[in-house]
C-alpha cells in the first residue's frame, strides 16, 4: 500500500521569536490561520488514507503535532527523542511501515514547505508513486521546476527519460553561485532539490544498510524496541548515538538508483522571515503584513508579522523585519535575517533558556 | 503661606504607545521605576507641606494621579473635566488656594519635566518665592540656563537685575532658528523658558482679569461651584466654554510685571522619545535602553523602551526608536519621532479608539 511520511522535526531558530524549541515553525499559524503542517496534511488528503499517513517529529512536539492532526492514528505519530537528521528519521519510519505492511511504498514529505497548486502537486506525487512501483529498486526524488536562479537551494540535473515524465538523476548539486544557478535555469535540465521522495520501504532500508551500515544496525535495534515503553530511559541515549546524516548526503547522492519526477509547482522553503513574506502580496510600497493589526506610515519594504492582535506600527522606517510574539519582539534589517540563527547563543548568554 | 501647584494635565500623544489618553506621560514609570510626576513630587518634598501641595489634572486621570501621590489631601487634587491649557488650570487653582489662604503665594510646576540636581532646583525655588513675596505685584518665571542652542524651547531674555539673582524680563521669544539660538546662548542673557512660575495667587488672578477678562469671569463662576457636586452634568460644558489659552501667551508675554530667576539645572522636557532617551547613558554604539530586557546586536543609535519584561531584540538595524506596550509596539526612525503626534488620526481611522 501507499504510505505518506511527513517529516516534522524542524527546530526553526530562523523564525524566532514566533518559533521556539517547544513550538517549531511547522506549527506557526501564519497562513490564513493555518500552519505549514496543517497545509501539508491538506495537500495529502485524498492521496493517502489517515491510516497510512505517518508523522515523524520530536517527542517534545508530540502533543502540539497531534493537536494539529487530530485524525492521525496515535501509533502513526513517531516521536524522536532527539533530531538526528533525515536519514535516521526516514530509516526508523521505514522499519515501522514495513512491520505493518511488508509491501509498503513510502512517500516522504516535508512539513515546512508551501506548495501550490494542490492539483499539480497531486499529479507529481501519483507519477512518482507509479515510478517507484514500476521500478522497485528506484529512489525517486521530486525536482521542482525552478522559478528563479535561487542560490539558497540545492539542484538536481535530470538524465535519461524513462517515460511518463520520469528521469534518471544525472547529478545532485549543492547550492550554486548566482552565475551557475542562472546557467542551470537556462539549461532546462536542472530542478530544485525538494527534499521529498518516494520509494519502497524495503528499498530505502536496503540502501541505508549498504551505504550507512552503522545507522542501519542501530536503527534496526531501535525499531525492535518501538514503541518505546514508558520510562524507557535508555532510548534517548541510543537514539542520540545514531550518526547524524541527511538522506540527501548519505544516500541520494551516492545511490545509482535515483530517479527524478518533475513537480511544476510554486514551492517555498519557509527557511526565513523573507521566505514567509513571499507567501503574501506586498502593498504598493513593498510592505508585507502577516499580522491582524499592522500600520505602516511612510515606510517601504518592511515585513510585519504577528499571530496575535498586538498592533505593530512602523513610522518612517524601511527594510525591516518586525516579528512580535507574546514575550519577545524582533526588529531586524531584512539583509540580516540569516544571522538570526546565530542569535540564540547571545540570547542564552543574556537570558538563559527563557526565550528559546 | 507658600503653596505648590503641579500641572499634570498633559496628554502625551508624542510618547505613544506607552502614553495613552487614560495614562499620560507624567505617569509612565520609566525612570528607575518612577514616573515624572513622582519625581516632581520628590523634588518639592521639604519645600512645601503636603497640605499646601495641589495637583491639577484631567478628571479622567484623578485615580492614577491620586495613586502616584497617596500623601496628597483629596481636596487638593483638582480634576479638570477637559484640558483648556495652562491659563485656565492656573486660574482655577489660584481661586481654590485663595479661598483657603487669602495670602497664598503660589508656585507652579510641570509634572513632565526632569530637573537635576534637586538642591539647585530648591535654591532657585526659594529665590523665586522670596522675590514674589518681596515684589507682590510680580509674576516670576524660572529661566533655565541653556546647556545647548536648543531649537525646541522658547527663550526669555533677562533685563535689569533687581538683586539676589532676580531680573526683570526683557523679552519672551518663541522657538528660534539654529543660528538665533546660538546667538542667544552666546549672549549669556537668554534662558530657556521653563513653564514654571511663582506669584501671589491674588496677583495672577488680577492679571488674568485684566488681560483675559472672559476667562476670568468664567473661572470665577466655576470656582464658586467647586468642588462640583456629583452628577453636576453642566460642569464639563461650562469648563469647555473657557477660551483655550496658555499662561505664557495670555499673560506672561503681555504683563509688565514679569521677573525671571535663573535655574542652573539640567532640565529636560519629556516631549519625545528622544528626550526620554537623554535621561540614560548610551552604550558604546549609541544605543539607549529604557527596558528591563533589550538586546542590540550590530545596531547603533537605537532607543529601546519597554515597561514590562517583554524582550526587544534589534539585529543589524540602526537609528530606530522601538517602544513596546502591552497591546501595541512602535518602530519609528529617530528622525521621524515628531510625526508621532500626527499618527493618532491614522490609528483611529484604522482601529477606532482602541489604542488611544
Amino acid at each position: 500500500m501507499r504510505h505518506a511520511v511527513i517529516l516534522a522535526g524542524g527546530a526553526g531558530t530562523r523564525l524566532w521569536p514566533l518559533s521556539r524549541r517547544a513550538r517549531p515553525k511547522q506549527l506557526l499559524r501564519l497562513f490564513d490561520g493555518q500552519s505549514p503542517l496543517e497545509l501539508t496534511c491538506q495537500r495529502l488528503h485524498g492521496l493517502f488514507s489517515p491510516e497510512n499517513t505517518w508523522i515523524v517529529t520530536l517527542a517534545a512536539h508530540r502533543a502540539p503535532v497531534a493537536a494539529a492532526a487530530p485524525w492521525l492514528p496515535r501509533e502513526n505519530l513517531i516521536g524522536e527523542p532527539v533530531g538526528r537528521d533525515t536519514a535516521n528519521a526516514i530509516g526508523l519510519a521505514a522499519h515501522l511501515l514495513l512491520r505493518r505492511d511488508p509491501d509498503a511504498t513510502m512517500a516522504v514529505f516535508t512539513a515546512d514547505h508551501l506548495i501550490r497548486p494542490p492539483d499539480r502537486f497531486a499529479a507529481a506525487v501519483l507519477t512518482a508513486l507509479e515510478a517507484a512501483e514500476r521500478f522497485p529498486e528506484s529512489l525517486v526524488t521530486f525536482g521542482v521546476r525552478p522559478r528563479s536562479p535561487h542560490t539558497g537551494y540545492g539542484y538536481v540535473r535530470r538524465g535519461e527519460e524513462l517515460g511518463g515524465g520520469v528521469y534518471r538523476v544525472a547529478q545532485f548539486r549543492e547550492k550554486p553561485s548566482r552565475e551557475v544557478a542562472e546557467e542551470y535555469v537556462r539549461s532546462g535540465e536542472y530542478y530544485w532539490n525538494s527534499g521529498m521522495f518516494v520509494w519502497r520501504a524495503a528499498t530505502i532500508l536496503a540502501e541505508i544498510e549498504r551505504l550507512l551500515p552503522e545507522n542501519a544496525r542501530r536503527l534496526a535495534e531501535l525499531a525492535a524496541l518501538w514503541p518505546p515503553p514508558p520510562g524507557h530511559s535508555d532510548l534517548a541515549q541510543q537514539y542520540a548515538a545514531l550518526p547524524r546524516i541527511s538522506i540527501d548526503y548519505g544516500v541520494m547522492e551516492k545511490t545509482p538508483h535515483a530517479l527524478v519526477v518533475e513537480m511544476d509547482c510554486e514551492w517555498l522553503d519557509l527557511g526565513s522571515w523573507l521566505a514567509v513574506a513571499q507567501t503574501r502580496p506586498a502593498d504598493a510600497a513593498g510592505n508585507v503584513a502577516l499580522a491582524p493589526r499592522a500600520l505602516v506610515v511612510d515606510g517601504h519594504n518592511n515585513v510585519i508579522v504577528a499571530e496575535s492582535d498586538h498592533l505593530l506600527v512602523v513610522l518612517g522606517a524601511h527594510d525591516l523585519v518586525v516579528v512580535h510574539s507574546d514575550d519577545a519582539t524582533l526588529i531586524c534589517h531584512r539583509d540580516q535575517v540569516e544571522r538570526l540563527k546565530d542569535l540564540a547563543a547571545q540570547r542564552q548568554a543574556a537570558f538563559g533558556d527563557q526565550f528559546e
